[in-house]
């Protein structure tokens, strides 16, 4: 499968901003129970080898993860303050868990858990129930396996759908809308900023 | 009426960034007609003087009017990268136009009109809609009046219920979740991270 031809402005904007670690954060938006916008920063943990998908990580027990098996559409914003370039990026999550049937993706879910700091790979050992009243008990876990994925560990992948492209820098603005077909191909149409 | 407790945290943010330009923008997300999430930046414009509300200036042609008429639930998902402070801030949308009824807010708009740019304000004269596709027309308009807004100038209000205060840094991480009560008064909790 090729690439989707919108990746090329991601991966020039990431070796843009290379010494810039807040520039792989992006906000995520999804949907709650109530039907209000929830919306938080993830860290982009690269692409998905076979297709576009973007991939991030998440805790089973965290609220975005009930909201997706409800609602699986999402909207990432992801902006690149040196190269005033935003990206809105549509599209579906899934989540994967250890027990996926695919052993492809729990693979890759395994190998985005070795690819994590040490320190990130801690946040998943936190007993307390991320969300609830702060308990007095002890929240310094033991440092989990590099190797084996804590059970609560869950790869999310977000597979766009369109992508919204602006390019804040020149007067006036460009914006190119590209949008997926049903043969999985792109089309790309420049519109109004 | 007094200033929500969460509000000192954003203007000490604030302040330390203050020479960083885009530590000014957050993500706001909002739900379309189709029941997805949509989610751009949006550059901060100040608080309401009388309230707690976030200001930022929208186009009456743009996709997120529609979408707040139909459900004026949103979240601005607002991250300070010098200091790893995130701030979700979830509440309700409120649009203001040249003909509301509140002479207070109609004055809000008018002053924050005069607050932007040339550049910023160059952009409400633009004559092709926004989101189509491009056209060739010249879009080259005259600078519009620094005092009298153009008529499809709206400032929107986001007014808070909720805002979840995630301080990133330090092991464990740290964070707050404020919530409006009926009398609007506030009320605080530690959470887990």
């Amino acid at each position: 499968m090729s690439v989707a031809p919108w990746r090329s402005h991601i991966e020039r904007a990431l070796e843009n901003h290379r010494e810039i670690t807040y520039a792989r954060y992006f906000q995520l938006a999804t949907i709650t129970r109530e039907n209000r916008p929830a919306n938080r920063t993830v860290v982009f943990r690269g692409f998905d080898a076979e297709r576009d998908r973007l991939k991030v990580v998440t805790d089973l027990r965290s609220e975005k993860v009930c909201q997706i098996a409800r609602q699986p559409w999402a909207e990432a914003c992801w902006y690149f303050p040196r190269t005033w370039e935003q990206f809105r990026i549509t599209g579906l999550l899934s989540l994967i868990q250890a027990d996926n049937a695919d052993m492809g993706l729990q693979q890759a879910r395994q190998a985005s858990w070795q690819e994590l700091s040490d320190a990130a790979r801690k946040q998943f050992a936190w007993s307390p129930e991320p969300g609830k009243p702060k308990t007095e008990e002890a929240i310094a876990p033991p440092q989990p396996s590099p190797t084996e994925p804590l059970p609560n560990f869950c790869l999310l992948l977000l597979e766009p759908v369109q992508v919204d492209y602006l390019l804040l820098r020149g007067e006036p603005q460009q914006r190119w809308l590209y949008c997926r077909g049903d043969n999985n191909d792109w089309s790309v149409q420049e519109i109004n900023p």
